[in-house]
């Protein structure tokens, strides 16, 4: 069925219309325009507003919108980047300002990073409360899943410019193009011009992230960072390296990290992560084995934990001996859908 | 079950064991080991053999193996690239040579890409018709099983190498460390070298590939490159980009390559492909619109296929108007998956 699981950081609100970033022409005028809004970012972060009222009543963190007269100024500046990041998609509701049967033009959206004091341009909005945030890994999971699908596609973006702004293959520099999804060596004798290289092209990096269960079906296994808070475990992940499938990663990471190994893989749904920009493959796995070993550089412990903790601390609250992380990760998602595929959750 | 489908290039005959790329004594040991076995990559292809009698009785090609004898004043020269590939999985046989009980130490094996002159390095070799393939693509599907899935890690690893030596951050050279899976920047004050980035790994560059069915269920919708073969139509397939799922990654993709939109989209099975260094995410998708558009740029042709047309191609030999991509394809096993769903073959 078309009920896929949908996971934060994943709904694509806008159209990337991919076939326009070759358009100059078209690009161009749509940044003059008025209906045109542009997210401003800093130090790859969106300028958010939600005042402390907002908060406390559980209200989800806004993106502050922008029109072309309040950054082009900013689009002058060399150090500025631009990323075109699509078109509505829905239907506005016919307004009487426009004639009947005229075709509707789909607002564009355009991401803005810039390097300007964050103070300064925080002047810019007319809203109140508003600010960057410090730490995207907790502060973004705030936004509504709209405006966090917009903000993973533009982040991780920006991410790649902000990391990739010279030419590995010469050591160059590079110049934007195609709307923000292309960056070309200036180096005129250089390799990467000849054919098509993916050093041009924004770089996404596979991950897998797995809930290994136990030979007895009745437990799963979780592992904790150092750097996690107190209490907290989540699913084991890893890079996947060249030459790999991901069911194979999910096995070498599973031993690596925990000394489990493991036999079948199921993959369940992805997670785009945009911190920096990675793709997280969810699955579950199931062991073959059940001796823990953690790699202590990774992981500070890893356990098995019994199906009825796992449901007591995702329904009834989480306790400072053990929690899981928050409903916006595909690791709590993995755990949910473990809980929920035995039972009648 | 455990019998997941196994696509070429996806066998993992050696263990990477990851945990000794840092182990700089252990590597080296093993570098001069007597039993290490070396591969040769000459422009990021290795060196194999193959009769033209061998060719002609269907065997596979075999990649050519040295000893550190062969390969040492390669590894003296700087431009030389050596990367640890990882070390023999099975157990040896218990051979006479060996006492009782004595723990076995697994051969490792080695990846060495050269710029040395290829005519040069075939003359190292004591097989007879060695060479060094000329279209990859083509050639390197010759090889068993086995050796491909060595092949896949090396020469993603290898091409990484050849089009990211300098540093994407600050254009400055970087240096090859922990067995040939990271490279650091030789700039003290370059950002890469504070906390953990991208730039320093290997890039795996995940695409989709994706079957779409017809609403019918009874047709398949198959498109052609200008440099296909006549008459070989494949699946279509395209880059996921920074913020997006897999399965919206096909539905874009589809929508883009042909018009025809999709609804749900099915993993099926993965696939390393290591030119240079993608993963291949195979999936079945649902059109949910019929009429085809296609992306003149990208594709030339793109056609809804019956199924009996398919069956035809698959079992009774190609004809010159119509053939898919061969068996060691993603594209083929994605193709013969359906085939096979609804059916007893
Ligand atoms: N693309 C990548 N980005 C960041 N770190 C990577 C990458 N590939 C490999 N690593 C290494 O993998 C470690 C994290 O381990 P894991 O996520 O378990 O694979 C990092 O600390 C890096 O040393
Ligand atoms: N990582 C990448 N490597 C190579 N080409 C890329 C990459 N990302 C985007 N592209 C572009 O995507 C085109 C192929 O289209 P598709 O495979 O359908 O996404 C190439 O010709 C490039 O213009
Ligand atoms: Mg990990
Ligand atoms: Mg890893
Ligand atoms: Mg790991
Ligand atoms: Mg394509
Ligand atoms: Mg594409
Ligand atoms: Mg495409
Ligand atoms: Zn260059
Ligand atoms: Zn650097």
């Amino acid at each position: 069925d078309l009920n896929q699981q949908e996971n934060f950081f994943s709904r694509e609100t806008l159209d990337r219309l991919s076939e326009k970033r070759t358009d100059a022409g078209w690009l161009e005028a749509k940044q003059s325009d008025s209906d045109t809004v542009y997210l401003l970012f800093s130090n790859l972060n969106p300028m958010i507003s939600c005042s402390l009222e907002e908060e406390t009543a559980g209200e989800a963190t806004r993106l502050c919108r922008f029109r072309y007269d309040d950054v082009k100024d900013l689009l002058q500046k060399e150090a500025t980047v631009l990323i075109f990041i699509g078109v509505e998609k829905k239907k506005k509701p016919s307004s009487s300002s426009q004639t009947e049967g005229s075709i509707w033009d789909p607002p564009a959206w355009f991401a803005v990073g810039t390097d300007e004091d964050a103070a300064e341009l925080l002047k810019r909005c007319r809203e109140k409360s508003c600010s960057f945030p410090k730490t995207p890994n907790r502060d973004l999971l705030k936004l509504s899943e709209e405006e966090a699908g917009v903000v993973a596609q533009a982040r991780s973006v920006l991410a790649w410019h902000s990391r990739y702004s010279f030419c590995p293959t010469c050591g160059s520099s590079t110049k934007l193009e195609e709307g923000g999804y292309k960056r070309s060596c200036l180096n005129a004798d250089c390799r990467s011009l000849k054919g098509v290289h993916n050093t041009c092209y924004p770089r996404v990096d596979p991950v897998v992230i797995m809930l290994v269960i136990h030979p007895d079906g009745n437990q799963c296994l979780l592992g904790r960072k150092k750097v996690f808070p107190p209490g907290m475990f989540s699913c084991l992940a890893g890079f996947i390296e060249p030459g790999e499938t991901m069911e194979e990663a999910v096995r070498r990471e599973s031993e690596e990290e925990s000394g489990v190994k493991v036999g079948p893989v199921q993959y369940v749904s992805c997670q785009p992560w945009p911190m920096p920009s990675s793709l997280m493959i969810g699955c579950m796995a199931v062991a073959m084995s059940t001796d823990i070993k953690v790699d202590e550089n990774e992981i500070e412990e890893a356990r098995w934990f019994p199906r009825q903790q796992v449901i007591d601390s995702l329904f009834r609250g989480s306790s400072p001996n053990f929690s899981v992380p928050p409903r916006q990760t595909i690791a709590h998602q993995l755990i949910r859908h473990w809980i929920g595929m035995n039972s009648n959750l």
